[in-house]
């Protein structure tokens, strides 16, 4: 019997999929179970979208272009224009999700062996990606006592070795909602360029920042023209997961090349995700307006709840729709299947992604969950409440609240 | 200045394209360019997938199961029944495309430097797979002399090594068309067991045989269940490239939970795609009675046509809708760059793929092309026109024609 490969054994499975047949036990049992655990917006899409979708005409459903279509891809970059990042359109390979854009990027840049330099707690499925390419993760910690803001540049410095090829940002981050200032962005632009690496910055949640709060794009950063690569997607921007459109951004003509031969290989990206995302280039400001102004409303819900109870600590973040809690609890695997087999409240129960599934190794995760806002008020009121009466009756809880205690709520 | 990756050196550029520019130019003098060169079918996609398209109802454009929609996959075991292929819907895991079907194959299967043999001429794209997977392609050599049959299966054996993981076969081929033989997959059976192989089998042409032949599917061989992989697309049954839905088919237990960890690092296949293709199952059989009767007809118009040349020789393929010819020429790339280049007849000219690109070295593919027959019969015929009346003018035309002769016609 054939084997499977190395890279299929190390490839980890989804951090959440393992909670999922006890979630659907819960609501056997007619318990409702209180999303906090996705990051799948219930945002409406963008009409517009869903309107050209409606209207497509053509009667044969043709690959596109390997790049995107011409037309969307000269949008996207009066797009980004707008948002004062100077691209052209043949600077853009438009890819299948932000996923497929990192892939793309990791094994044109990362031979295997190479490492990747990404602060932790990060994206689950950046360390799946980094096994695809054959490249080695190497997390440098952030902590939940600054809100996860950027390791000082010298923690970087100290990561670098000769296989370093690559830094990987999330500006606005998931899991922790963390928006990087222009001054942590400036400071790892010198350390690229000393060192001649790559910045990945994933910038999928551009859209979402709050407390009037500005967006800095790592695309914006003066001299590193052959450094950058900009990882996008409309998935949330339009609340469009399902159209699986993203795209690969550098200014780096060689770069731009070699993405292309893998983007040839796999022919082009989806038509009719490409042809809503092209429509959602017109939706109007008053739609993000309003988003923004809803989040923002979530957002303070879930972290003043969390916060104000004892033991419990959730720095307020500035961007995305997540955030992530540490909690008086023994072990956050543990509690979140406990919470959905063993917990209800009000006929509800709360589910969560542990945060062990974001580090690169399970201990600093032990204590913390990520929680994505993208309930409605009243259901998040609901959770917080859940979420409280369970810390009362959990047996794995500790009295070991946070040391920092409240000091990071703001 | 970072550095581009060695599999993103090695990542070969689209064949095809290099003549692009050509092309477009030949289109700016007022030449017609007749495209033998692509595998876009002109076929209405079904009027049912696009009509369900129009009717899509939700309003958000959810993430769909990492493996696809429950129903769509429900839909497509009910397809394969119908096709004498036994699989349930949890043997089914719906990709971006046969593309991602084949890449996730061979990373979960293969190791670096493990071996796949293909028979050669191969679709160029494999290469691409296998260098993303980091295994090394081994050709077999298939011959225009027997119409690309299988070559013998001591040939296959020769070329088995410790590192070699699998066969890939493409049934009907791209870009011979040959349609291989129950004879010919039983043979291929007995030597994947024997060693321990993988069997990829790529049937996204299955619909397209000719002449009543019937197509045998890799997944109709006894005692294969945990050796072959069946590797699946709606982008030619259904004339519906751009909507990037494709299959990965196994009943190998291990072998889909590890390529399940591959697609939930990706999230999920297209939400637009798997309404067009869910809704494509019901398309009538009458559909593909007309496509077939369509597509004898044009292969008997080319395949007869060059066979008129002298000189020149193809096969009549009984699958797919592609063939290889030999012509009398020095060079297939020079020869399909001066037709764009230097060429017209009656204001036209015609546009192929040089063979170079579907071998593991150029060599065997000089003298051969890969002719597409998705334009209408009278474009068809034109075409025909055109290549008898260039091989009379083109500077590199050879007068050793194919010494098999006019034997392999039929």
């Amino acid at each position: 019997m054939p084997s499977i490969s190395r890279k299929g054994q190390l490839m980890p499975a989804s951090p959440i999929r393992k909670l999922v047949p006890y979630a659907e036990a819960a609501k056997k049992r007619g318990t409702q179970v209180l999303h906090l655990n996705i990051g799948q917006p219930d945002i409406h899409t963008p009409q517009v979208a869903l309107d050209a979708i409606k209207a497509f005409a053509p009667t044969v459903v043709e690959y596109s272009h390997s790049a995107g279509t011409e037309s969307y891809r000269q949008g996207l970059a009066a797009y980004y224009q707008q948002h004062g990042i100077k691209v052209t359109s043949d600077q853009i390979i438009v890819t299948t999700g932000g996923s497929e854009a990192l892939l793309f990027g990791l094994m044109a840049c990362l031979d295997p062996g190479d490492e990747l330099i990404i602060p932790e707690p990060f994206y689950a499925n950046y360390n799946s990606f980094a096994i695809e390419a054959g490249a080695n993760v190497v997390p440098v910690r952030s902590s939940i006592d600054s809100g996860f803001a950027l390791p000082s540049i010298d923690t970087f410095r100290a990561a670098i070795t000769p296989r370093t090829k690559g830094i990987l940002l999330c500006n606005p981050g998931n899991p922790t909602g963390y928006l990087y200032t222009r001054a942590e962005l400036e400071g790892l632009s010198a350390l690229v360029k000393e060192h001649g690496l790559y910045l990945f910055s994933d910038e999928v949640y551009r859209e979402f920042c709050y407390d009037g709060a500005h967006h800095e794009s790592a695309m914006t950063l003066p001299g590193l023209e052959q450094h950058v690569v900009l990882i996008d997607s409309v998935s949330k921007r339009y609340s469009m997961c399902g159209a699986r459109v993203g795209a690969f951004i550098t200014r780096n003509a060689e770069l731009l090349a070699t993405v292309l031969k893998f983007a040839q290989a796999r022919l082009s990206p989806p038509t009719f995700g490409q042809v809503a995302s092209e429509a959602a280039l017109h939706t109007a400001k008053s739609y993000f307006d309003e988003v923004v102004k809803e989040y923002t409303l979530r957002r303070d819900i879930l972290v003043d709840g969390i916060n104000s109870i004892p033991g419990a600590v959730c720095p307020r973040p500035k961007g995305a729709f997540y955030c992530v809690a540490e909690l008086p609890i023994d072990d956050s695997d543990t509690f979140c299947q406990w919470l959905l087999e063993s917990f209800a409240h009000k006929g509800a129960t709360v589910m969560m992604a542990p945060a062990t599934g974001f580090y690169s190794e399970p201990a600093p995760g032990r204590k913390q969950v990520r929680l994505a806002y993208v309930l409605e008020a009243d259901k998040l009121r609901l959770a917080v409440e859940c979420l409280a009466v369970a810390l009362e009756q959990y047996p794995g809880r500790t009295r070991d609240a946070h040391p920092a205690g409240k000091m990071v709520r703001n």
